[in-house]
């Protein structure tokens, strides 16, 4: 049987935020990269089947001037979207109901190694202890205000630290597995 | 003239708390710790000149059972207390007043280095700009709940990363100073 796992892989500021309270990430950028790096995105991709994102998550990438940015499947969670916009439906299946059925049903899909990503999405995969790994890249600005990565959670939820690693000298990536 | 620097050392929950919801701060000895390492504190604090707290913050370390732990000055902001309680006049003075008036009267007393401690006080100086170093420990665990060290500011607060640390293979230690 296949190992399932759901991950996160994001970057928030020092105080905890994914984007600041217009919902902008250019301060994501502060830290000059003239090489591109990428922190690890690559690498952490290449070990994932699929992505899990909230329709919020999914119309912002929608939103951006951008080429399609993934390569995996993409599985987006809406109870109010009826179907995937054109231009999207080879890219995406929308997925409702309780996370439990909808792992159960990416799982029958031959999906197991899940990116669950966007604010919301892993709040409420967080607050089911239904996140396995944790990829946190920190950016050395305090925002003050925005959106913040977590949310409230009815019990204390520990992880253990893998790897500790540092991006452009600025960037602290902490990786953390769940330990139940 | 001396140089003057606002220092705050502290060590949140992967979701940047402080304390829980019940004021409990066990989970900060969570990670087995045999030989007591201090993770840098007697070391940062030999650097310091004396040490600012809130009110709350002085209660709640007078309500420990042990021997003050501070070996420097210690100034207590608080509008509501009058008076210093007996057993602790020597050891620490009464501040109120806007910070910048605070500060200007430490300086005066010849303490330039300040540990700024306590949730409420270190979020007032974030406010007002006056943190100038910023040592943050965080212990592996998600508490869903508690007392946040960070607050909402006017404007965001870029900080450059000059050191990381890992304690006990599990505690990330981030050493942040402010740019301006």
């Amino acid at each position: 049987m296949q190992d399932k796992k759901n991950s996160v892989f994001i970057a928030t500021s020092i105080d905890g935020f994914i984007a600041d309270k217009n919902g902008g990430i250019e301060w994501l950028n502060m830290i000059p990269n003239p090489e591109h790096i990428d922190a690890g995105y690559a690498a952490f991709t290449k070990r994932i089947d699929a992505l899990v994102m909230g329709r919020v998550t999914f119309e912002t990438v929608c939103g951006f001037d951008i080429d399609w940015p993934y390569n995996k499947p993409v599985y987006v969670l809406s109870n109010s979207l009826k179907e995937v916009p054109e231009n999207y439906q080879d890219k995406v299946e929308l997925v409702n109901g309780s996370l439990t059925d909808v792992l159960d049903h990416i799982h029958t899909n031959g999906h197991f190694r899940l990116y669950i990503d966007g604010g919301t999405t892993i709040q409420n995969f967080l607050k089911e202890d239904l996140i396995d790994e944790i990829v946190l890249t920190t950016i050395p600005i305090l925002l003050g205000e925005g959106y913040p990565l977590f949310a409230s959670l009815s019990k204390a939820l520990k992880f253990e630290l893998v790897e500790t690693k540092v991006f452009l000298n600025q960037l602290v990536q902490r990786h953390y597995i769940r330990i139940r």
